[in-house]
Protein backbone atom coordinates (compact mmCIF):
# COMPACT_ATOMS: atom_id res chain seq x y z
CA UNK A 1 0.00 0.00 0.00
CA UNK A 2 1.76 3.27 -0.97
CA UNK A 3 0.94 6.58 1.08
CA UNK A 4 2.38 9.37 1.65
CA UNK A 5 2.81 8.37 5.13
CA UNK A 6 5.75 8.75 7.47
CA UNK A 7 7.60 5.54 7.29
CA UNK A 8 9.80 3.48 10.40
CA UNK A 9 12.15 1.11 11.10
CA UNK A 10 12.78 -0.48 14.41
CA UNK A 11 16.20 -1.45 15.57
CA UNK A 12 16.70 -3.78 18.31
CA UNK A 13 20.33 -4.00 19.78
CA UNK A 14 21.13 -6.81 22.72
CA UNK A 15 22.58 -10.43 22.21
CA UNK A 16 20.15 -11.89 24.59
CA UNK A 17 17.57 -11.72 21.70
CA UNK A 18 19.73 -13.45 19.12
CA UNK A 19 20.56 -16.02 21.29
CA UNK A 20 17.05 -16.88 22.03
CA UNK A 21 17.16 -16.19 25.71
CA UNK A 22 14.81 -13.06 25.59
CA UNK A 23 11.79 -13.08 22.81
CA UNK A 24 11.66 -9.77 22.00
CA UNK A 25 7.90 -7.88 22.40
CA UNK A 26 9.15 -4.28 22.03
CA UNK A 27 8.37 -4.37 18.37
CA UNK A 28 5.00 -5.57 18.10
CA UNK A 29 4.17 -3.12 21.00
CA UNK A 30 5.45 -0.08 19.04
CA UNK A 31 3.61 -1.67 16.24
CA UNK A 32 0.38 -1.46 17.64
CA UNK A 33 1.42 1.99 19.48
CA UNK A 34 2.49 3.94 15.96
CA UNK A 35 0.33 2.98 13.92
CA UNK A 36 -2.56 4.78 14.93
CA UNK A 37 -0.34 8.11 14.42
CA UNK A 38 -0.20 6.27 10.59
CA UNK A 39 3.33 5.54 11.73
CA UNK A 40 3.87 1.63 10.31
CA UNK A 41 7.06 -0.13 10.46
CA UNK A 42 8.56 -0.92 7.07
CA UNK A 43 11.40 -2.92 8.68
CA UNK A 44 13.01 -4.76 11.93
CA UNK A 45 16.31 -5.50 12.42
CA UNK A 46 18.17 -7.08 15.75
CA UNK A 47 21.94 -6.88 15.91
CA UNK A 48 24.18 -7.72 18.64
CA UNK A 49 26.08 -6.18 21.32
CA UNK A 50 28.56 -4.79 18.80
CA UNK A 51 29.71 -1.12 17.65
CA UNK A 52 29.77 -1.78 13.84
CA UNK A 53 27.00 -3.93 13.90
CA UNK A 54 25.10 -0.89 15.84
CA UNK A 55 26.60 2.05 13.76
CA UNK A 56 25.68 0.15 10.02
CA UNK A 57 22.39 -0.45 10.99
CA UNK A 58 21.62 2.91 12.56
CA UNK A 59 23.09 4.32 9.58
CA UNK A 60 21.51 2.27 6.92
CA UNK A 61 17.71 3.03 8.60
CA UNK A 62 18.22 6.55 9.62
CA UNK A 63 18.78 7.02 5.86
CA UNK A 64 16.44 5.25 4.49
CA UNK A 65 12.99 5.86 6.64
CA UNK A 66 11.44 8.70 8.42
CA UNK A 67 11.99 7.50 11.99
CA UNK A 68 13.68 5.17 13.47
CA UNK A 69 13.49 3.54 16.95
CA UNK A 70 15.61 1.68 18.81
CA UNK A 71 15.80 -0.35 22.00
CA UNK A 72 18.38 -1.82 24.16
CA UNK A 73 22.27 -1.17 25.37
CA UNK A 74 21.58 2.11 27.41
CA UNK A 75 22.72 0.69 30.65
CA UNK A 76 25.44 1.09 33.49
CA UNK A 77 26.89 -1.91 31.89
CA UNK A 78 29.98 -3.22 29.99
CA UNK A 79 27.59 -4.34 27.03
CA UNK A 80 25.48 -1.62 27.12
CA UNK A 81 27.05 0.35 24.18
CA UNK A 82 24.36 1.81 21.92
CA UNK A 83 24.72 5.65 23.05
CA UNK A 84 28.33 5.41 22.09
CA UNK A 85 27.53 3.82 18.80
CA UNK A 86 24.93 6.29 18.06
CA UNK A 87 27.44 8.99 18.53
CA UNK A 88 29.62 7.19 16.49
CA UNK A 89 27.01 6.75 13.10
CA UNK A 90 26.73 10.54 13.69
CA UNK A 91 29.40 11.35 14.08
CA UNK A 92 29.20 13.55 16.90
CA UNK A 93 30.67 12.83 20.67
CA UNK A 94 29.48 11.48 23.70
CA UNK A 95 29.10 14.37 26.37
CA UNK A 96 27.96 14.29 30.05
CA UNK A 97 24.56 15.58 29.64
CA UNK A 98 23.74 18.10 32.46
CA UNK A 99 19.97 17.48 32.96
CA UNK A 100 20.71 13.89 32.45
CA UNK A 101 22.87 13.72 35.34
CA UNK A 102 20.53 15.82 37.45
CA UNK A 103 18.07 13.24 37.06
CA UNK A 104 20.54 10.49 38.14
CA UNK A 105 21.61 12.53 41.28
CA UNK A 106 17.75 13.26 42.28
CA UNK A 107 16.63 9.62 41.60
CA UNK A 108 19.56 7.73 43.69
CA UNK A 109 19.18 10.84 46.21
CA UNK A 110 16.09 8.73 46.82
CA UNK A 111 17.39 5.62 47.24
CA UNK A 112 19.84 3.64 49.53
CA UNK A 113 21.98 3.55 46.17
CA UNK A 114 24.84 6.08 44.72
CA UNK A 115 25.32 7.71 42.24
CA UNK A 116 28.76 5.36 41.35
CA UNK A 117 31.39 6.06 37.84
CA UNK A 118 28.57 3.13 36.11
CA UNK A 119 25.86 5.13 36.74
CA UNK A 120 27.14 8.06 35.87
CA UNK A 121 28.19 6.38 32.60
CA UNK A 122 24.05 6.66 31.48
CA UNK A 123 24.50 10.56 31.78
CA UNK A 124 26.80 10.28 28.77
CA UNK A 125 24.73 11.23 25.80
CA UNK A 126 25.55 11.77 21.84
CA UNK A 127 26.14 15.80 21.92
CA UNK A 128 22.94 17.39 20.36
CA UNK A 129 20.50 14.92 21.50
CA UNK A 130 17.60 15.67 23.36
CA UNK A 131 16.77 13.48 26.42
CA UNK A 132 13.63 10.79 26.34
CA UNK A 133 11.69 10.86 29.95
CA UNK A 134 12.66 7.27 31.79
CA UNK A 135 9.82 7.70 34.58
CA UNK A 136 10.28 3.94 36.05
CA UNK A 137 14.50 4.31 37.11
CA UNK A 138 15.95 7.84 35.93
CA UNK A 139 18.32 7.10 33.41
CA UNK A 140 16.68 8.75 29.78
CA UNK A 141 16.76 7.92 26.52
CA UNK A 142 17.46 10.31 23.50
CA UNK A 143 16.73 11.69 19.91
CA UNK A 144 18.98 12.91 17.82
CA UNK A 145 17.69 14.11 14.29
CA UNK A 146 14.95 11.07 13.37
CA UNK A 147 16.40 8.42 15.41
CA UNK A 148 14.94 7.47 19.35
CA UNK A 149 16.67 5.60 21.32
CA UNK A 150 15.16 3.56 24.37
CA UNK A 151 15.45 1.14 26.82
CA UNK A 152 15.39 -2.63 25.99
CA UNK A 153 13.53 -3.49 29.39
CA UNK A 154 9.77 -3.71 28.35
CA UNK A 155 8.05 -1.68 30.67
CA UNK A 156 10.16 1.29 30.61
CA UNK A 157 10.55 1.27 26.77
CA UNK A 158 6.73 1.67 27.15
CA UNK A 159 6.92 4.40 29.43
CA UNK A 160 9.23 6.39 26.96
CA UNK A 161 7.42 5.47 23.88
CA UNK A 162 4.56 7.01 25.59
CA UNK A 163 6.47 10.33 26.24
CA UNK A 164 7.97 10.83 22.57
CA UNK A 165 4.45 9.29 20.29
CA UNK A 166 3.29 13.35 20.94
CA UNK A 167 6.59 14.46 19.32
CA UNK A 168 5.96 12.08 16.09
CA UNK A 169 4.29 13.67 13.11
CA UNK A 170 2.07 10.85 11.98
CA UNK A 171 0.01 10.53 8.73
CA UNK A 172 -3.60 9.26 7.51
CA UNK A 173 -4.78 6.64 9.64
CA UNK A 174 -5.18 2.75 8.06
CA UNK A 175 -8.29 0.99 9.21
CA UNK A 176 -8.50 -2.68 9.13
CA UNK A 177 -11.14 -5.28 9.16
CA UNK A 178 -9.89 -8.81 9.78
CA UNK A 179 -12.00 -12.36 8.66
CA UNK A 180 -11.39 -15.55 9.52
CA UNK A 181 -12.19 -18.94 7.91
CA UNK A 182 -12.05 -22.73 7.98
CA UNK A 183 -11.43 -22.23 4.33
CA UNK A 184 -8.10 -23.03 3.21
CA UNK A 185 -5.64 -20.35 1.37
CA UNK A 186 -5.50 -22.61 -1.45
CA UNK A 187 -9.24 -22.74 -2.10
CA UNK A 188 -9.79 -18.96 -2.23
CA UNK A 189 -6.35 -17.85 -3.57
CA UNK A 190 -7.51 -17.67 -6.56
CA UNK A 191 -10.83 -15.26 -6.41
CA UNK A 192 -9.28 -13.37 -3.67
CA UNK A 193 -6.17 -12.43 -6.15
CA UNK A 194 -8.85 -11.11 -8.51
CA UNK A 195 -10.45 -9.14 -5.27
CA UNK A 196 -6.79 -7.78 -4.39
CA UNK A 197 -6.37 -6.47 -8.21
CA UNK A 198 -9.94 -4.68 -8.44
CA UNK A 199 -8.83 -3.23 -5.11
CA UNK A 200 -5.25 -1.98 -5.31
CA UNK A 201 -5.94 0.71 -2.34
CA UNK A 202 -6.79 -1.95 -0.02
CA UNK A 203 -4.00 -4.55 1.02
CA UNK A 204 -5.12 -7.51 1.64
CA UNK A 205 -3.07 -10.50 3.48
CA UNK A 206 -3.55 -13.16 4.21
CA UNK A 207 -2.36 -16.00 6.75
CA UNK A 208 -3.03 -19.38 7.16
CA UNK A 209 -3.58 -20.28 10.81
CA UNK A 210 -3.96 -24.24 12.58
CA UNK A 211 -6.34 -24.38 15.12
CA UNK A 212 -7.18 -27.63 16.28
CA UNK A 213 -5.36 -29.53 14.05
CA UNK A 214 -7.14 -28.15 11.09
CA UNK A 215 -5.95 -25.42 8.32
CA UNK A 216 -7.39 -22.25 8.25
CA UNK A 217 -7.22 -18.38 7.29
CA UNK A 218 -7.07 -15.63 8.47
CA UNK A 219 -7.82 -12.27 6.17
CA UNK A 220 -6.78 -8.94 6.82
CA UNK A 221 -7.15 -5.70 4.54
CA UNK A 222 -5.96 -3.04 5.56
CA UNK A 223 -6.77 0.76 3.78
CA UNK A 224 -6.56 4.21 4.12
CA UNK A 225 -9.82 4.26 2.27
CA UNK A 226 -12.78 3.41 4.97
CA UNK A 227 -15.24 3.09 2.04
CA UNK A 228 -12.93 0.64 -0.30
CA UNK A 229 -12.06 -1.41 2.79
CA UNK A 230 -16.10 -2.11 3.17
CA UNK A 231 -16.48 -3.00 -0.04
CA UNK A 232 -13.27 -5.26 -0.05
CA UNK A 233 -14.84 -6.86 3.49
CA UNK A 234 -18.25 -7.70 1.54
CA UNK A 235 -16.25 -9.15 -1.13
CA UNK A 236 -14.29 -11.46 0.98
CA UNK A 237 -17.82 -12.32 2.98
CA UNK A 238 -19.34 -13.11 -0.41
CA UNK A 239 -16.07 -15.14 -1.70
CA UNK A 240 -16.70 -17.08 1.88
CA UNK A 241 -20.21 -17.82 1.47
CA UNK A 242 -19.21 -18.84 -2.32
CA UNK A 243 -17.41 -21.50 -1.40
CA UNK A 244 -19.45 -22.80 1.44
CA UNK A 245 -17.21 -21.95 4.13
CA UNK A 246 -17.22 -20.23 7.07
CA UNK A 247 -16.57 -16.94 9.44
CA UNK A 248 -14.99 -18.11 12.56
CA UNK A 249 -13.72 -16.28 15.30
CA UNK A 250 -10.08 -14.95 15.58
CA UNK B 1 32.90 -13.69 21.38
CA UNK B 2 34.99 -14.14 18.32
CA UNK B 3 35.01 -17.87 17.23
CA UNK B 4 35.29 -19.74 13.78
CA UNK B 5 31.97 -20.78 14.27
CA UNK B 6 29.78 -20.39 11.15
CA UNK B 7 27.56 -17.38 11.58
CA UNK B 8 23.73 -17.30 10.03
CA UNK B 9 21.20 -14.47 9.67
CA UNK B 10 17.52 -14.94 10.29
CA UNK B 11 14.97 -12.79 7.61
CA UNK B 12 11.33 -13.01 8.59
CA UNK B 13 8.58 -12.03 5.61
CA UNK B 14 5.88 -10.72 6.20
CA UNK B 15 3.23 -7.82 6.93
CA UNK B 16 1.67 -9.34 9.88
CA UNK B 17 4.59 -9.33 11.47
CA UNK B 18 5.72 -5.27 11.28
CA UNK B 19 1.74 -4.48 11.80
CA UNK B 20 1.99 -5.72 15.40
CA UNK B 21 -0.91 -8.34 14.32
CA UNK B 22 1.22 -11.40 14.82
CA UNK B 23 4.08 -11.99 17.20
CA UNK B 24 7.15 -13.65 15.46
CA UNK B 25 7.78 -16.60 17.41
CA UNK B 26 9.82 -18.37 14.94
CA UNK B 27 13.21 -16.11 15.50
CA UNK B 28 13.61 -17.60 18.85
CA UNK B 29 12.68 -21.27 17.96
CA UNK B 30 15.22 -21.29 15.57
CA UNK B 31 17.83 -19.78 17.69
CA UNK B 32 17.47 -22.19 20.69
CA UNK B 33 17.27 -25.11 17.81
CA UNK B 34 20.69 -24.13 16.22
CA UNK B 35 23.07 -22.81 19.09
CA UNK B 36 23.47 -26.97 20.05
CA UNK B 37 25.09 -27.11 16.78
CA UNK B 38 27.55 -24.14 17.30
CA UNK B 39 25.31 -21.64 14.81
CA UNK B 40 24.46 -18.56 16.06
CA UNK B 41 22.05 -15.95 14.81
CA UNK B 42 24.39 -12.50 14.46
CA UNK B 43 21.60 -10.84 12.78
CA UNK B 44 17.46 -10.59 12.39
CA UNK B 45 15.63 -8.63 9.63
CA UNK B 46 11.78 -8.32 9.20
CA UNK B 47 10.69 -7.06 6.14
CA UNK B 48 7.06 -6.66 4.13
CA UNK B 49 5.53 -8.36 1.26
CA UNK B 50 7.57 -6.82 -1.21
CA UNK B 51 9.94 -7.94 -3.86
CA UNK B 52 12.52 -5.41 -3.91
CA UNK B 53 12.81 -5.61 0.07
CA UNK B 54 13.46 -9.20 -0.01
CA UNK B 55 15.65 -9.36 -2.74
CA UNK B 56 17.97 -6.72 -0.71
CA UNK B 57 17.60 -8.23 2.09
CA UNK B 58 18.28 -11.75 0.97
CA UNK B 59 21.48 -10.60 -1.18
CA UNK B 60 23.08 -8.37 1.83
CA UNK B 61 22.53 -11.36 4.44
CA UNK B 62 23.13 -14.71 2.11
CA UNK B 63 26.63 -12.87 1.61
CA UNK B 64 27.34 -11.93 4.88
CA UNK B 65 26.68 -14.68 6.70
CA UNK B 66 27.07 -18.77 6.58
CA UNK B 67 24.08 -19.09 6.84
CA UNK B 68 20.72 -17.49 5.73
CA UNK B 69 17.31 -18.92 6.54
CA UNK B 70 13.87 -17.05 5.91
CA UNK B 71 10.22 -17.58 6.18
CA UNK B 72 6.97 -16.84 5.33
CA UNK B 73 5.65 -15.94 2.02
CA UNK B 74 5.59 -19.23 0.15
CA UNK B 75 2.13 -20.29 0.28
CA UNK B 76 -0.72 -20.04 -2.86
CA UNK B 77 -1.90 -16.91 -2.41
CA UNK B 78 -1.29 -13.36 -4.04
CA UNK B 79 0.90 -12.58 -1.04
CA UNK B 80 3.06 -14.74 -0.74
CA UNK B 81 5.97 -14.16 -3.00
CA UNK B 82 9.43 -15.00 -1.29
CA UNK B 83 10.27 -18.28 -4.26
CA UNK B 84 9.88 -15.08 -6.91
CA UNK B 85 12.37 -12.78 -5.22
CA UNK B 86 14.50 -15.42 -3.79
CA UNK B 87 14.86 -16.38 -7.37
CA UNK B 88 15.04 -12.77 -8.62
CA UNK B 89 17.79 -12.65 -5.68
CA UNK B 90 19.97 -15.56 -7.04
CA UNK B 91 19.19 -13.95 -11.05
CA UNK B 92 17.91 -17.45 -11.54
CA UNK B 93 14.38 -18.80 -12.91
CA UNK B 94 11.43 -19.71 -10.99
CA UNK B 95 10.64 -23.12 -12.95
CA UNK B 96 8.03 -26.07 -12.04
CA UNK B 97 9.90 -28.61 -9.83
CA UNK B 98 8.62 -31.89 -10.55
CA UNK B 99 9.22 -33.57 -6.92
CA UNK B 100 7.33 -30.52 -5.54
CA UNK B 101 4.56 -31.00 -7.97
CA UNK B 102 3.98 -34.77 -7.08
CA UNK B 103 4.20 -34.15 -3.59
CA UNK B 104 1.35 -31.61 -4.02
CA UNK B 105 -1.08 -34.47 -6.34
CA UNK B 106 -0.16 -36.89 -3.59
CA UNK B 107 -1.71 -34.61 -0.69
CA UNK B 108 -4.29 -33.38 -2.47
CA UNK B 109 -5.85 -37.01 -3.76
CA UNK B 110 -5.57 -37.90 -0.55
CA UNK B 111 -8.36 -34.63 0.50
CA UNK B 112 -11.30 -33.52 -0.56
CA UNK B 113 -9.29 -30.45 -2.34
CA UNK B 114 -8.17 -30.08 -5.42
CA UNK B 115 -5.13 -28.77 -6.50
CA UNK B 116 -5.64 -26.18 -8.37
CA UNK B 117 -3.78 -23.16 -10.47
CA UNK B 118 -2.95 -21.40 -7.58
CA UNK B 119 -1.95 -24.78 -4.74
CA UNK B 120 0.14 -25.22 -8.23
CA UNK B 121 1.88 -22.15 -7.92
CA UNK B 122 3.69 -23.77 -4.76
CA UNK B 123 5.30 -26.40 -6.87
CA UNK B 124 7.31 -23.07 -8.58
CA UNK B 125 11.20 -23.03 -6.97
CA UNK B 126 14.42 -21.00 -8.16
CA UNK B 127 16.30 -23.23 -10.82
CA UNK B 128 18.62 -25.39 -8.65
CA UNK B 129 17.13 -24.94 -5.41
CA UNK B 130 16.29 -28.26 -3.60
CA UNK B 131 13.64 -29.00 -1.86
CA UNK B 132 13.01 -29.26 1.83
CA UNK B 133 9.84 -31.33 3.42
CA UNK B 134 6.81 -30.29 4.73
CA UNK B 135 5.36 -33.33 6.58
CA UNK B 136 2.30 -30.52 7.47
CA UNK B 137 0.69 -29.60 4.34
CA UNK B 138 3.29 -31.08 1.49
CA UNK B 139 4.24 -27.48 0.02
CA UNK B 140 8.16 -27.87 0.35
CA UNK B 141 10.45 -25.32 1.53
CA UNK B 142 13.73 -25.16 -0.24
CA UNK B 143 17.28 -24.56 0.12
CA UNK B 144 19.78 -22.51 -2.42
CA UNK B 145 23.23 -22.42 -1.58
CA UNK B 146 23.51 -20.64 1.71
CA UNK B 147 19.82 -19.98 2.15
CA UNK B 148 16.87 -22.07 3.76
CA UNK B 149 13.59 -20.84 2.66
CA UNK B 150 10.75 -21.84 5.20
CA UNK B 151 7.05 -21.41 5.56
CA UNK B 152 6.11 -18.61 8.38
CA UNK B 153 3.43 -21.11 10.43
CA UNK B 154 5.32 -22.01 13.53
CA UNK B 155 4.53 -25.67 13.57
CA UNK B 156 5.47 -25.95 9.76
CA UNK B 157 8.57 -24.01 9.78
CA UNK B 158 9.73 -26.35 13.00
CA UNK B 159 9.16 -29.75 11.04
CA UNK B 160 11.17 -28.39 8.22
CA UNK B 161 13.70 -26.53 10.20
CA UNK B 162 13.84 -30.19 11.72
CA UNK B 163 14.55 -31.75 8.62
CA UNK B 164 17.49 -28.83 7.43
CA UNK B 165 19.78 -29.18 11.20
CA UNK B 166 21.32 -33.12 10.55
CA UNK B 167 22.41 -31.41 6.80
CA UNK B 168 24.29 -28.04 8.77
CA UNK B 169 27.71 -27.76 8.84
CA UNK B 170 28.31 -26.83 12.48
CA UNK B 171 30.94 -25.54 14.56
CA UNK B 172 32.10 -26.07 18.53
CA UNK B 173 28.84 -25.85 20.78
CA UNK B 174 28.83 -22.67 23.39
CA UNK B 175 28.20 -23.44 26.67
CA UNK B 176 26.62 -20.90 29.37
CA UNK B 177 25.30 -20.26 32.48
CA UNK B 178 22.48 -17.94 33.95
CA UNK B 179 23.02 -16.12 37.18
CA UNK B 180 20.33 -14.36 38.50
CA UNK B 181 20.46 -11.61 41.24
CA UNK B 182 18.14 -8.90 43.24
CA UNK B 183 21.59 -6.66 42.91
CA UNK B 184 21.01 -4.03 40.50
CA UNK B 185 22.79 -3.33 37.41
CA UNK B 186 24.19 -0.14 38.57
CA UNK B 187 26.04 -1.92 41.86
CA UNK B 188 28.05 -4.74 39.98
CA UNK B 189 29.07 -2.70 36.46
CA UNK B 190 31.79 -1.78 37.62
CA UNK B 191 33.32 -5.00 39.01
CA UNK B 192 31.82 -7.09 36.03
CA UNK B 193 33.76 -4.68 33.61
CA UNK B 194 36.83 -6.38 35.31
CA UNK B 195 35.99 -9.93 34.79
CA UNK B 196 34.85 -9.47 31.65
CA UNK B 197 38.29 -7.68 30.95
CA UNK B 198 40.61 -10.81 32.47
CA UNK B 199 38.38 -12.82 30.49
CA UNK B 200 37.81 -12.15 26.89
CA UNK B 201 36.89 -15.99 26.09
CA UNK B 202 33.99 -15.70 27.74
CA UNK B 203 30.84 -13.35 26.80
CA UNK B 204 29.02 -11.51 29.75
CA UNK B 205 25.77 -9.99 28.89
CA UNK B 206 24.14 -8.35 31.72
CA UNK B 207 20.24 -8.24 31.94
CA UNK B 208 17.94 -6.10 33.92
CA UNK B 209 14.50 -7.23 34.91
CA UNK B 210 11.75 -5.64 37.04
CA UNK B 211 10.33 -8.28 39.29
CA UNK B 212 7.47 -7.80 41.57
CA UNK B 213 8.09 -3.98 41.00
CA UNK B 214 11.95 -4.83 41.61
CA UNK B 215 14.92 -4.32 39.50
CA UNK B 216 17.29 -6.98 39.39
CA UNK B 217 19.77 -8.45 36.73
CA UNK B 218 20.18 -12.12 34.90
CA UNK B 219 23.87 -12.40 34.31
CA UNK B 220 24.65 -14.85 31.32
CA UNK B 221 28.33 -15.68 30.84
CA UNK B 222 29.06 -17.75 27.14
CA UNK B 223 32.15 -19.29 25.97
CA UNK B 224 33.01 -22.28 23.93
CA UNK B 225 35.98 -22.66 27.03
CA UNK B 226 34.61 -24.79 29.92
CA UNK B 227 37.16 -24.35 32.12
CA UNK B 228 36.94 -20.37 31.77
CA UNK B 229 33.52 -20.44 32.04
CA UNK B 230 33.53 -21.98 35.30
CA UNK B 231 35.74 -19.52 36.25
CA UNK B 232 33.55 -16.75 35.64
CA UNK B 233 30.73 -18.20 37.21
CA UNK B 234 32.54 -17.81 40.55
CA UNK B 235 34.00 -14.30 39.97
CA UNK B 236 30.00 -13.72 39.99
CA UNK B 237 28.90 -15.86 42.77
CA UNK B 238 31.68 -13.77 44.94
CA UNK B 239 30.72 -10.15 43.28
CA UNK B 240 27.03 -11.08 44.77
CA UNK B 241 28.21 -12.44 47.95
CA UNK B 242 30.53 -9.14 47.76
CA UNK B 243 27.95 -6.74 47.00
CA UNK B 244 25.42 -8.33 49.80
CA UNK B 245 23.34 -9.99 47.03
CA UNK B 246 21.48 -12.71 46.60
CA UNK B 247 21.21 -15.54 44.28
CA UNK B 248 17.67 -15.62 43.04
CA UNK B 249 16.06 -17.98 40.22
CA UNK B 250 15.52 -17.39 36.84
Amino acid sequence: MVTSNPTAAFLVIGNEILSGRTKDSNVQYAALALAPLGIYLNEVRVVADNTEDIIQAVNALRKRYSYLFTTGGIGPTHDDITSDAIAKAFGVKLVLHKEALARLEKHYAGTKQTLNEARRKMAYIPKGAVLIDNPISAAPGFNLENVYVMAGVPVIMQAMLASILPELKGGKPTYSCTIATNLTEGVIASDLTNIQKQNPTVDIGSYPHIRDGKLGVSLVARSIDKKKLKIVEKEIQRLISYHKGQVVFE
